[in-house]
Formats: C-alpha cells, sequence, structure tokens
C-alpha cells in the first residue's frame, strides 16, 4: 500500500498499513474525505454524465450523449485512485466494470476520441488530453493493485499502458501529450509490475519534451514545457500544473534510472521556483490567464490562481524530491503547502471546492449554485462542482494517501517528516505520536517496539523556526535547542521511550521579500505552519478587510478558538470621501486611521466557511 | 471637418480646418504618423491579406482565401478614417473601389460571413464582430464625408447603416454586438446625415444591452456589458475597450436625444472608473485574461494591460463627455491618456507599437519579429503587427484627429483643453498658442482676431497642478495663481493681446491612494502631464530596475535631454545571495543597499526605444 514506490532513493516510503493517523488536523479531514466526498464526487460525476461517458461508449450512443469536456474521463479515475487509497467504496467495482467494457480491443480508451462521429484517436495532442488521462487510469489501476490486489482496474490500465507504448514508443508517434501526467503513472506502473518497457516509455516522454513538438499556441510552447528540455531549464514556468507533474514524472525517471544529473535539474528548477515563484501558502501559479506561473517574484494575492491542483502536485513533487535526497526542505514544502493550499480547497463538509485560492478577495461575490457548475474563481466561497473538476478528486487521493507522507525509513532508522496523531510500524520499530499539531507545538514519540541494537530516530525541524527555535528532548530528560533541519537521536532505544519535539507555536508576523512587489508594505500572521488572514465576518460592522492596518511593531497574540489577534490593529474608516483621481503628491492628506481593540485573524484554510466574505493574508502596516 | 460633431451640448467642437498644430511634442508624432504610420499600416495589411480580403470576396475565392480573424475588416476601415482626418493617402481610393465592390446588393457587408462556405451571416452575434465592423466602415465614411466631401466610402456606409437599422431595428433581430462599437458611429452618421432613423438605431442598441441577450460565456456577460442596463450600471467593468466604446456611445445618444439621466449614468461610471480603476498613466483594464477591468483598486503595475485602444477609447469617452458638460476633468483625463497611453504605444519611428503598456516591464523579453505577427504582451520592445493589430490603426486615426481636441467654442467664447503650438480660429477669432509644452510649462496665447466685443478664454488649469499652483499673466500684466479647473479671462481683447499660463513643470513625487495594494510603498515621477519611468538601459552595468530604491524626502530634479534625475536613489545589488524561502521574520536581515549618484527617469511614452530593456514605473521607497 504504498503511494508512491521508488526502487531506490535516499528514503524508503512507507505504507498506508504501516502508518495510521489516530486523530487532530488531518484526521479530521480524513474522516470527511471518506465520508462525505469521495460520495459528493461520485454523485456530481453522475449527474454531470462523466461516468454516464463510459457507459454511452459501450451503447454506442457516445456521440450523442458525451458530458463533460476531453478530459473528464480522468476524473473517475483520479475518483477511483482516491476510492483505493481511502480503502475502497461500494461504487469503485460497478465503475470499474463499466471502465473496462469500453476500452478497445487495442486497449485505447477514452470517451472523447476515436468512436465515430467523434474526433480522430491523438488528432490533437496539444489539447486533447488522451496520454493526461491514461496516466490518470493507470494511477488508479496501481493504487487499486496496491491497497488491495492487482484487480480488474489494473489489468485495464496494462492494456492501456501497452496501447501507449506500441503507440508512442520508438518506432510509433514522435509525440507528447499537452498535459503532462503520465509520466509519473508509467514509473509507478513499471516499478509494480517490474516491466522495463513502461519507465523506458516515461523516459522517452520527459527526454521528447521541449523540443517543440507541439504547437506553437497563444500562450506560447512555455505552456505545456515544450519550449525547453527538462534537462536544461532552470525554473518551473508556463501553466502550473502541467510544469509539476512533469517535474515529477521526471524525478521518478531519474531516480529508476539513476540519472543524477535529471534529478539535479528538477532540484535547480524546484529551489528557483521556491524561492522566486511561490506564495507564502505554498501556492503555485500567479496568472489567471493561462492559470501559468509568472515572471520571478511576480505574486499578486489578489489575483493569486494558485490552482488546488498545483498544490496537490507541488507536493507529490516536493515528496518524490525528499524520497530522492532526504533533504527536510521538501517536506517543509510540502507541509506548507498541504495546510494552506491543500486543506482550503474543500469546505468544511468537504462538498465543496476551491479551484483557485487567492490570497486575497476583495468582493464577497455571489454564492455559487448548488445544482450547476460554477466557474473557476469567481465566488469568495466554495463551489460544489466546476465544468473543469479536477481539484475535488485530486484533494480526495491526496487526503486519501496523506499518511504515506508523515514517515520514511532507511538503513540508519526512521525519519518523522509530517507532525500528527499517529502509529507508525516499520521494521521492527513501533512508534506513538502524541499531539494536537499545528494546533499544539508539542509532539510526542512514544517507542512501543524497538529492535535491540542502536538506531536513529530523524524528525524534521520546520523551516517555519527560523529565529524562534525548537527544543527536543530526549528519554533521557535532556533538552537541547534544534535548528531547522532534522534533529536526529541515534541510541538503543527502549520501549517505552519518549522524545518531545517542542515547536514555538506563538504566531508571529511575517515579512516579505522586498523583491515582491505586490506585497510591500505589509505583513503576514503565521503560526506554526499555519497561516492566517483576516476575513470580513469578524470585523465590526462598517469595516472592510481592504481598509486595515496594523502594527508590527506589537505582537499577535493567540485568541479563542485557534484564532490570533493582532492587538493594536487599526481600522481606517472607508474611502467615501476618497480623491476623483487616486494618485496625488506626497503631502495629499490621508484618510484618518481609528485605532480598534484587536483585529482577529483565522486560518487561511478555514475561510470563507460562513458565508460570503472578503479576505486579506496580507495586513498593511502603518505607513504608506 | 468636425470628428465628433453634437448637434448639442455644453461646448462646439472645432474641426480641423480650424485648429493647427503647428510644432512641438504632437506635432512631431502627427507628422511620423502621416509620413510613416499609414503606410506601415497599409503595406501590413497587403501583407496579411486584409485589404486583400475584400478582392477575395469579390472574386469568389474567399472561402479559401480570407486572412486575418473575423474583424479584420475593421482595421482597413479604422485606416482608412485615419487617412481621411490625415488629409488624405494615395491608396485610399483604391481600397474604397474594393470595398464598394464587396458589398451586397442589400447593404450586407462582411469578409467573414455569409458567402459560400462562410458561417452564415450574423450567426455568432457574441464574437463575430459583424456590427462591430460597420460601426468601423461608418465612421470612416462618415470622416470621408466631413474630410473631403462625400464620396464612395460614404456611400458604402449609408448602405450598410441601412442594412442594420432594417435588420436590427424594432422589427428585426433583438440583437445586439459582442462588441460596442456600432453606437457611436450610427450617431455620428445621424449627425452628418440628419437621419433620425440611424439615431434610434444607437438608442435601441444601447438600451437592448445589459438584458442578457447574449450568451453567458466564460468571462461573463460582464465582459461585453451585457450583465447590467447601461442606464444601472455604477462603473465600468468587462472588456475595457468594449465598456468604454459603449459609454462614448451612450453620451452620444443621450447628447443627441436630450437623455440627462443616460448622460449622469455614464458621467458616474466615468468618475468611479477613474477614481478606482484607472492606471497613473490613465491606462484602463488590468486584466490579461480578459482584457478587462479588474476590481477597484486592482491596478497591477506589472500586470498592467492597459491596452493601447482602450486608451484610445478612454479619450474617445472623455471627449465626448467634455463636450457635453463642459467640466475640464475629462479634458484632463484626456490629456494624461494622451501623453502616457496614446503617445506610448507607437515607436519613435512610428512603424511599431505597444498593444499593451504595462507600468513594470521585469524582463527584456526577446526582440519581435520584423516580418511576422507578434504576441499581444510577449515583448519588452514595440512590435511591428499582431494578430489582432487594432492598436496601430486606432493610434493613427487618433494622432490625425487630435488637433480637434485642444479647443472648442461655446456662447462666449473659446476654451482652451489642451496646450500645443497651434493656431486657432473661430467665431471671428484667431489665437496663435506658442509652447514647448510638455517640456515647457509656459503657454503664451495671442489675439492674432478678435471681434469688437468682449469674450471668454477660458484655459483648463490641469489637475496635476495640485500642490503647485499655476499662474495665468493677463494682457496687462497682472498675474495671478489659478487653481486646478478652469480659468477665464473675460473682456474686449485687442489683436496682439498676449495672455501667458504658467504651469509648474517641476518633476514631483506622487504617491498612490493606500487602498491601491499594488503600488503600497512606491512613488512615482510625474513631469507635468508626463509620467516618468526608470529603464535598465539607463542604469549602470549589474544593476536591475527591479532593485532600486528611492527616498522621497530627497526632489527628483530635471536632466539633460527631457530626463530626470532622482537623486539620492539608491541601488541595492540584486539578490545572489537570496533567501531559499522568500517569507521569514521581520527581523531577517536584508541585502545591502548602496548609494548611486542619481537615478535617471525618462518620459514613460519614451521607453523600450534602445533595445530590449526592463522598466518600473513607480519606484520602491527606502523602506521594506
Amino acid at each position: 500500500m504504498v503511494p508512491v514506490a521508488p526502487s531506490r532513493g535516499r528514503l524508503r516510503p512507507l505504507g498506508l498499513d504501516q502508518v495510521r493517523i489516530t486523530g487532530g488536523f488531518w484526521a479530521g479531514r480524513r474522516h470527511i474525505n471518506a465520508t462525505a466526498t469521495l460520495d459528493h464526487c461520485h454523485d456530481w460525476m453522475e449527474r454531470v454524465g462523466w461516468t454516464g461517458n463510459f457507459r454511452a461508449a459501450v451503447e454506442g450512443r457516445i456521440e450523442r450523449d458525451r458530458g463533460g469536456r476531453e478530459f473528464a474521463d480522468s476524473d473517475v479515475y483520479k475518483l477511483l485512485e482516491a476510492m483505493a487509497w481511502a480503502g475502497g467504496h461500494s461504487a469503485a467495482p460497478a465503475l470499474v466494470e463499466t471502465i473496462a467494457a469500453a476500452q478497445e480491443p487495442d486497449g485505447y480508451l477514452n470517451t472523447a476520441y476515436g468512436r465515430p462521429g467523434q474526433r480522430p484517436r491523438y488528432s490533437d495532442l496539444e489539447w486533447g488530453h488522451e496520454l493526461y488521462c491514461y496516466g490518470h487510469l493507470i494511477q488508479a489501476g496501481v493504487a487499486q493493485a496496491r491497497a488491495g490486489g492487482e484487480g480488474e482496474l489494473t489489468k485495464v490500465a496494462r492494456r492501456a499502458a501497452d496501447h501507449v507504448c506500441a503507440t508512442f514508443g520508438p518506432d510509433g508517434i514522435e509525440g507528447i501529450c499537452g498535459h503532462p501526467q503520465i509520466e509519473t503513472a508509467l514509473v509507478e506502473l513499471a516499478r509494480l509490475t517490474g516491466e522495463q518497457r513502461y519507465l523506458d516509455q516515461a523516459a522517452l516522454f520527459v527526454d521528447r519534451r521541449g523540443h517543440g513538438t507541439l504547437a506553437d499556441i497563444e500562450f506560447g510552447r512555455a505552456y505545456y514545457q515544450d519550449d525547453i528540455p527538462v534537462r536544461e531549464a532552470t525554473v518551473l514556468r508556463g501553466h502550473a500544473v502541467r510544469a509539476l507533474y512533469l517535474a515529477a514524472g521526471a524525478v521518478d525517471v531519474a531516480v529508476e534510472t539513476g540519472d543524477e544529473s535529471l534529478l539535479a535539474a528538477v532540484v535547480r528548477q524546484w529551489e528557483a521556483t521556491v524561492a522566486r515563484r511561490t506564495y507564502l501558502t505554498g501556492g503555485m501559479g500567479a496568472h489567471h490567464r493561462d492559470e501559468s506561473f509568472g515572471e520571478d517574484f511576480v505574486l499578486p494575492p489578489d489575483r493569486a490562481y494558485s490552482e488546488t491542483c498545483a498544490g496537490v502536485a507541488s507536493v507529490m513533487l516536493s515528496w518524490r524530491l525528499l524520497l530522492a535526497t532526504g533533504d527536510p526542505r521538501f517536506a517543509d514544502q510540502a507541509e506548507r503547502t498541504l495546510f494552506n493550499v491543500v486543506a482550503t480547497s474543500p469546505s468544511a463538509d468537504g462538498c465543496s471546492f476551491f479551484y483557485t485560492n487567492t490570497l486575497h478577495r476583495r468582493s464577497p461575490g455571489t454564492v455559487p449554485p448548488a445544482d450547476a457548475e460554477s466557474p473557476r474563481a469567481e465566488s469568495s466561497l466554495r463551489a460544489p462542482w466546476f465544468e473543469v473538476s479536477c481539484c475535488p478528486t485530486n484533494v480526495a487521493r491526496t487526503l486519501a494517501l496523506l499518511p504515506a507522507y508523515l514517515a520514511t525509513t532507511d538503513d540508519d532508522g526512521i525519519q518523522l517528516h509530517q507532525y500528527a496523531d499517529a502509529e507508525i510500524s516499520a521494521d521492527g520499530i513501533a512508534l506513538r505520536l502524541r499531539t494536537d499539531y499545528p494546533v499544539d507545538g508539542q509532539v510526542t514519540v512514544r517507542i512501543d517496539r524497538t529492535p535491540d541494537h542502536p538506531w536513529t530516530l530523524s524528525l524534521r525541524v520546520p523551516a517555519w523556526t527560523e529565529g524562534a527555535p525548537a527544543r527536543l528532548v530526549s528519554p533521557d530528560g535532556a533538552r537541547r535547542t534544534v535548528a531547522p533541519g532534522t534533529a536526529a537521536l541515534t541510541r538503543r532505544f527502549r520501549p517505552g521511550d519518549e522524545i518531545r519535539l517542542e515547536l514555538p507555536m506563538a504566531p508571529r508576523w511575517i515579512a516579505p521579500d522586498p523583491r515582491i512587489d505586490a506585497v510591500r508594505g505589509t505583513v503576514a500572521v503565521q503560526r506554526g505552519p499555519v497561516v492566517y488572514c483576516a476575513e470580513s465576518v469578524d470585523l465590526p460592522d462598517g469595516h472592510e478587510t481592504d481598509a486595515l492596518r496594523v502594527d508590527p511593531s506589537t505582537r499577535p497574540v493567540d485568541g479563542p478558538d485557534a484564532t490570533v489577534i493582532a492587538p493594536g490593529a487599526l481600522v481606517t474608516p472607508d474611502g467615501r470621501t476618497e480623491p476623483p483621481w487616486p494618485y496625488g503628491p506626497l503631502d495629499r492628506p490621508r484618510p484618518p486611521a481609528a485605532a480598534a481593540a484587536g483585529l482577529v485573524l483565522v486560518p487561511y484554510h478555514s475561510w470563507a466557511n460562513r458565508g460570503p466574505s472578503t479576505m486579506r493574508v496580507w495586513l498593511p502596516t502603518g505607513g504608506r
């Protein structure tokens, strides 16, 4: 039950049978995912015809009856993957049966192409998403095999993969898909089956990209990363989800083939992207126009696209890089993105979603319809479904496999990367983690079972502890400060030993790099890994989030119910006496500011659960 | 030769035969326009097949041979309009002949629709642009009639307008065009011909809009202003050019029908748009995705779309509002937009153009191809042509008719709205304006001819003199301070009388409204109406525009060759030691700043004439 299973690399992943999340933040999210979100997605796909497409294809009425966009099949597959990692779902067997019936004798499977009245197979590699859909099919088949033994879906996936290898192999079409995704899936299938040709095909797809075989579209070939070969690129660019899926696939290929230079290329791109093209939340992709990264430091909070799926893809990439290198900065990035992007998308009830995750919402917008698809970035509220509804199933599969992200092993012992109330067992070691993280910063690790020889317990000390030291308490009671990175304890542990990590959870002002022009003169509040925001529903009547000012010489403090209070926050009246032209001499008078008792901030991931509202993460400081 | 000729309103426009620009900034621009830009546009349209479309239609090969987008016809018409206002062009007669030949017997004329193998007429009102194209055809026909007497093009335009009235009249298709534009043109044709039905049709189009007759597209119906009736809207929204053309048409209808409430509605929208949705340059439209306005105060400089055509349309709207109301703030807005958007688009040689006018360019980009169409917003350099090449001809027609924007008359006398070295004659009065504005702030008005009774000379005192008073010197030598708005002198003038307006031209820091989040903590420099910018070609080697800091406690001063020097400007080294994560505690150390001798700033309209460069208008101040 290992979601990502490299055959080599610095760290070894654990399976979902080895890690159990037993309480706290993620347990709650995972419970809602399993009991509400999976059904919600299935119901919607039935309603909008995406599951029905497979039946329509079998029954010869697909030309007339097909519903959804060209990539609708992929979301059915992602749902099946989520169901597999979640331990199964009653709807899965029938779905798999329908899908299997729709597969053509040569392994081709796509409800949008190739049948009478439809466009021919592979006639539109730029936008057709056929290989992308296979990728999700194959990934679902792999998940089914790992979670419950190889079943029908895995066979369908293998037939599809064989068809892809035959059609796009060295002697086939010299093409790639406009949307990378199949690369990771083919590598996983190779890992599952031991079949070299799936890996070879993935490597071929990675190497083919960047040479301009896809058409030059309005957004440029960078949109689908066909502008520069993966090995030569210095930063992620173009459509964020495409870029991140491709990078994840390149890591998979690099790891399996021992290609150090390819791995190093992706690490370089990741470093530049994280240092210059990532939001405080971990969100990636600034542009609405083409859902793409912006240039370096172009990170407008109010036009943040920060697509949910880019968050999912970023976690996938970070996880792969962590396994390959063991470097805790990749786990830092995954944590940031999990708490502030992936956890932000679904509503508290798990039945509506943010497609995009803006850091500043200026108008409350309208309430999305409960029974119709919504535009992608229209309202301040989450919507139950979108015409392009890739995020619900992407969140669902991520939450389902999340326990696998907590820990790894290597020849020296166990590494803890993410903190949750959990039980972990591997290599003759059993650990009990007790914590209310991220509400509380104390993580206790009890050794329940241990071999009789020395081994190393490694704990990630989050990068966000910069300037506010964390401490580690050894079984013998020794307490020491630990710097951001990795804290390791090597010894002959005994059952009952307890190790305690104490993380500093006081809320803190965060300042942006001055090169991020869009947030100059503002600060944000972070509490542990969790980014906070001001939401209009918490303001006194007549005040707007856009007229807030805070004083960073004060300190934010913990408030009730996981809120943070920024004392000394100032609220200015809104501009009813505004000037007719909003630019003027430096000495033009400003509207007066009034002191407020204290500004309530809430975790960013929790916003917009109390009706339409405005919101901002970056809070202007007192000056201009 | 009056470009916009309302039959009533507060002020009366002058014709191009009554105002002559004799020197200075606009004389140079107009000379290049007449001697280079018109030929350039004509050559490109021949090359890319837009003029050839009419020939292909006549010869029955349009299905196979048509070039350009669905609205390509409109640019041929805009070029003919520009040629008419410019006093004619040798290529015009043949063009008109071809166009006339392509008109169908019932008056329909469009090379993209209705012929064998093409889509049916009016089958796509949302995107088809057929009525939009008529609008430009009619406007060109009006221009030809006013500039040189009614010729063949005017007849073609009347036949087309008659066809539109028959097809879209009260008993016809209850539709509107996805792109407003025909409204102003029909009113002008009614003014030219005295035919009421053209005005009625324009009024019908204005009233029909906003009721959702067009389809609800991905961008929403606000994109083409079909979300809210014109009379009820409170701010301009959606696609900027569409919104501005529609508003201009609504003003035309309101003026001709005496509809005060419609006029008041547009004035309200203009006020809100200028106060909250306009760039310092006068540029409008912040979003790349749909070329639309953003929400209030969403004005990111580095993602400014600020389409050239929106600048042209904004000047058209301001001019109409000025004529209707006499309020000088509309002339202020026109001046700002003319100097900082319209004048920015064309290169110094008049043969390449900015489609969009960003206020912050972070990467120099590549050199656009000299012989191929360019993407709309890719390079730091102007491109010779675009697939959607609406801006070159829009700039050309604006420069050609620009003298008409300088002055008006009313029953009391003459009003001067824009300043240039010029000769003006109207109502028995002849004026000689001598000035090197905007390089120099002194404008001398000599009375060369005057009636023998008292009349009033009104001079606009620009809004940009806020905080730096202007002075007016009467013929008797009396010198007084004049506040922003209008300065009027009423007397019995004598030939030889001289009036002098002294405008304060010292460069000044401009601060943005604190609600414009994207430019918090920055200042800009304006010198008179001209916005300045820092361009990388003026920086010492190794420095980037993105690492500039200025100290607003110093004063910018005039430099050589129309430059401004910001003494005390600081230049920080770029971030070669940048942190791996660009957010951190408030006390995280910053890279050191080094004092620089002085930062050279150039007029924004002149940037990117010296090779690829980076640029910024808003300059970060010393703090964070």
